[in-house]
């Protein structure tokens, strides 16, 4: 029963192109069993393990590597798929469209949340908690709000055995209920501005899911503010966008392009939509966090008001922003490759993965003696390191296995590296020899230096490679024709626009492409619209998107 | 609409006692309007602020502060609801029993998780996320766990607008869905033994809510573990009910008793539930946390199994263990006073709070100044410190806010003080001269070392106070007339039990007090069952509890 309920709907379900997928993947939900043959049993009878430049076979190595994920190169969604299973970063929960965050994805979420809530807290906003069920009249009170959400909603109809009198919304976002409460909370211009943040799980009814990028349930953190005057407003919503274009660039090296969203895709409720637009691997565009200027929307439908400062009421002007669990998948899909995750340092749960190599019985004991002083080392000095001392799997298989999993650099450790007191460092972001350094003292204080180094230097490679890949598929268009072109290549389109509506759902409607932003940062010059070729003052980018 | 939907029913709803409720409390939803007139017209106009030794005249500032809390003395209940509104921790959210925690409030629960999240990944926990919906089948797997659970679901039947085919139970707690997924990650001995925890909302439709105590939807986090031998499970079990102990112990200062529950009170699915209990101000037992050994249970009804070293297959041994923002109850109700709120520092989002005093302008730069610099100092020393600099407020409302919202030490900066470069220094714990100290250096070093020292001597001395009430409370009994006579004083009843069930559900339902566990610490010697007279190997504890 519940068996059925899960595998064969939820595998078509994740997967809006079943079709192209690999053997391995079609078999993911039984991951733990299969993996064993793939990886340990083949690689053990391959690998041998020798203190070369070579140590483990690399043709070999990729071999066995091609079984367990699809190459990114040969099929991006299917490639994705097996990433969040092999490396253990999510599995499908029961429910159509539910994930279970696993610990290495959810440590993921958890370096997001540590660097955000820091700024959040800087930038004098408080965490407090609403509750999620939303009396269904809430909804319904903010014109495009309902419009926007209704079709989305889970509803509570039974509580405690009981027919309920009146429905209650799982919380889809919580700008309804915020409301409710700052009218009790704000009175005068005293109370003001009053800005908080929760983090919280919200849940959205959609129908085609995809692991972080789009499920029925997420977690996020979403901050609500009420000021005193428009202009306030706007600054905290532009404040709050470049909060997380920082955090992007500096934590995750996604170099996310910030800007405005047209008015076709402004939240549902707002007067302004701020955005960061990340490019994938695929070059499809993912929003990866928004920030609202909510005007008066929510204030007048809810009489959210304060007595100024010359005894007049008025109502707040208020903001919102959220950045998800979505940006786990944001992660994945920029630095990834054909042989798995590839974590920027800053966000990685492990920076470090340390790998004893031996293979006489007398060697063990000085291997892993050496192995253990280093990981002490540099965990003392702040650096999250593993040590996967484990005998059950070769080093070969490790290597294949921590790579997969993204980790920035991996120490090897041999007999002869303990006599010469060194190691050997590689780095996940360049393959092979080109990677590797030999003779890396163990002096701790040499080590620390050096792998906090190459920790920055790999930070900075993983953005500079999204930046030129970004910006070499950005192609400028000045007609539509030029704009149709570019899109059906698979690249993102920027060209000026002051056209209505209508014609940018034309454009969504013939070439699958919508205005992600118009950005903040804009070219000089006199421009005309590549629509309709009239003046235009802003150029938007067009792409297609998660 | 929404006002009728929340005020009546709500006032009613959690306050079982209505009748003895003072009238500041009755206005509770409205208190921001009241607290101006309450706390700052009346408090202006009868406080003189002078450098004396009452800087702040006591009986005036007792006057006023009677208005704004109902003393603790005169009614528990209203007390607990008032020090909730007026120290701005929590407010009633538009659901019946829902709750809103607010920034105060939730930097308590903040404190809590920060604790507790490095303790938990210290005994090798991870951190993960379920869904929050469980189909309805899952619920109903096992036995006691449906008996105990189904009369409080909450129910989703609609999804994106249609009837869903299978109903969603928005969880009351994981034990279900964790096992379902369990079930796909354990395969051999391997993989044991699996340990993790979610930080999550849970939501049981109870009838009879409180702030923080019992509401309709709360926070918590649930540790869900697998172990390969019922050996590992029992001691995962204990060493979780340990890590709370410490934690009430040392961090929030209340002094628990630990201890098992009776068969009767174990976990709805439990084999053995293990509990800390905590006597409140009112002498009433609060269940503060829980850690159950779930044996095989869960996993028989899901198939949870694993292959063990001799290739055979098995179920596997289970625990899960939990603390919600219930403790936060918890704390209000065992450190609180007629004057409000008393947090211990450990725990306490302010334990400092600066209050600069002047009368005359030219004094003002001066005192804001010093004031500024002892914050910075401070701060820096890592202790979290407020420095309350509004020109809105007297000294003597802000002396009484601050008292009122339990902050353990305030520092007064006067012109005189600035010039004989010291601070007075007051205790929120001893009240009045007694609990002040004048002339305390401002050099940095002194200033620091003094408060720290003060607040170890606040945290351990609300452990001794507590402690002391706690012993005093507790009634030795040897029979079931003494037990009678101990409950119905309002105390805590310890005495030998081997009886069955059924007397003791016959004491619950003669005395109202259940038993609240057979703690840990047992007197030594022979004992008879107070109620049977047979031999009893162990003492239990009786209580009315919340």
């Amino acid at each position: 029963m519940v068996a059925s309920l899960r595998l064969p709907s939820l595998s078509s379900l994740f997967l809006p192109s079943v079709t192209r997928r690999s053997p391995a993947v079609l078999h993911r939900h039984h991951h733990h069993i299969l993996r064993t043959p793939v990886f340990s049993a083949s690689f053990s009878a391959q690998t041998t393990v020798s203190e070369t430049d070579d140590r483990v076979d690399t043709q070999k190595r990729n071999r066995v590597q091609d079984q367990a994920v699809t190459p990114r190169s040969k099929d991006f969604n299917a490639w994705y798929l097996d990433v969040i299973e092999q490396a253990e970063l999510a599995d499908y929960g029961p429910v159509r469209g539910t994930m279970v965050i696993r610990p290495y994805g959810y440590a993921i979420w958890e370096a997001i949340q540590d660097y955000l809530n820091v700024k959040f807290k800087e930038t004098g906003h408080s965490n407090m908690y609403f509750p999620q069920f939303i009396p269904y009249s809430f909804i319904e009170k903010e014109a495009s709000h309902v419009e926007g959400f209704s079709p989305e909603l889970a509803v509570v109809t039974i509580g405690g055995g009981k027919e309920l009198e009146e429905k209650l919304v799982v919380r889809p976002t919580s700008e309804t209920i915020v409301n409710h409460m700052f009218t009790q909370w704000i009175h005068s211009y005293r109370d003001l501005p009053l800005m908080v943040n929760q983090w919280a799980n919200v849940t959205r009814w959609e129908m085609r899911t995809k692991p972080f990028v789009r499920t029925l349930e997420f977690l996020w953190q979403e901050g609500h503010t009420a000021h005193a005057t428009p202009e306030e407003a706007e600054k905290e919503a532009i404040q709050m966008i470049d909060v997380y274009t920082k955090f992007a660039y500096e934590q995750t090296a996604i170099p996310v392009i910030a800007g405005r969203k047209s008015k076709v895709e402004t939240f549902a409720g707002a007067v302004k939509t701020y955005t960061i637009e990340a490019m994938m691997g695929d070059r499809k565009a993912l929003q990866a966090g928004t920030s609202h200027n909510l005007g008066q929307n929510f204030s007048r439908a809810f009489g959210t008001q304060f007595t100024d400062e010359s005894g007049l009421r008025q109502h707040v002007w208020q903001t919102s922003w959220a950045v998800s669990t979505r940006f786990v998948g944001g992660i994945i899909m920029t630095h990834g490759d054909d042989t798995g995750l590839m974590l920027p340092p800053k966000i990685a749960p492990i920076q470090v993965v340390i790998i004893p190599i031996w293979k006489k019985d007398d060697d063990r004991a000085v291997v892993l003696n050496a192995a253990s002083s280093v990981k002490e080392a540099l965990h003392a000095a702040g650096i999250k390191v593993k040590l996967d001392d484990s005998d059950q799997r070769t080093p070969g298989w490790k290597f294949n296995f921590w790579e997969m999993k993204g980790v920035p650099l991996r120490i090897e450790i041999g007999p002869r590296d303990v006599s010469s007191q060194s190691v050997v460092v590689s780095r996940r972001d360049v393959p092979g020899k080109q990677g590797k350094v030999f003779g890396i003292s163990m002096e701790p204080s040499v080590l620390e230096a050096y792998i906090k180094d190459k920790l920055d230097e790999i930070q900075s490679s993983l953005l500079e490679k999204a930046k030129s890949f970004r910006d070499s598929n950005i192609v400028d268009v000045s007609s539509y024709d030029e704009l149709k072109v570019a899109i059906s290549q698979g690249k993102w389109a920027r060209g000026p626009w002051s056209a209505g509506d209508k014609e940018e759902l034309r454009v969504k409607e013939e070439t699958g492409a919508t205005i992600r932003c118009f950005p903040f940062e804009q070219p000089c010059g006199i421009k005309s619209c590549l629509m309709t070729g009239n003046p235009a003052e802003e150029v938007a980018i067009f792409a297609k998107s998660y």
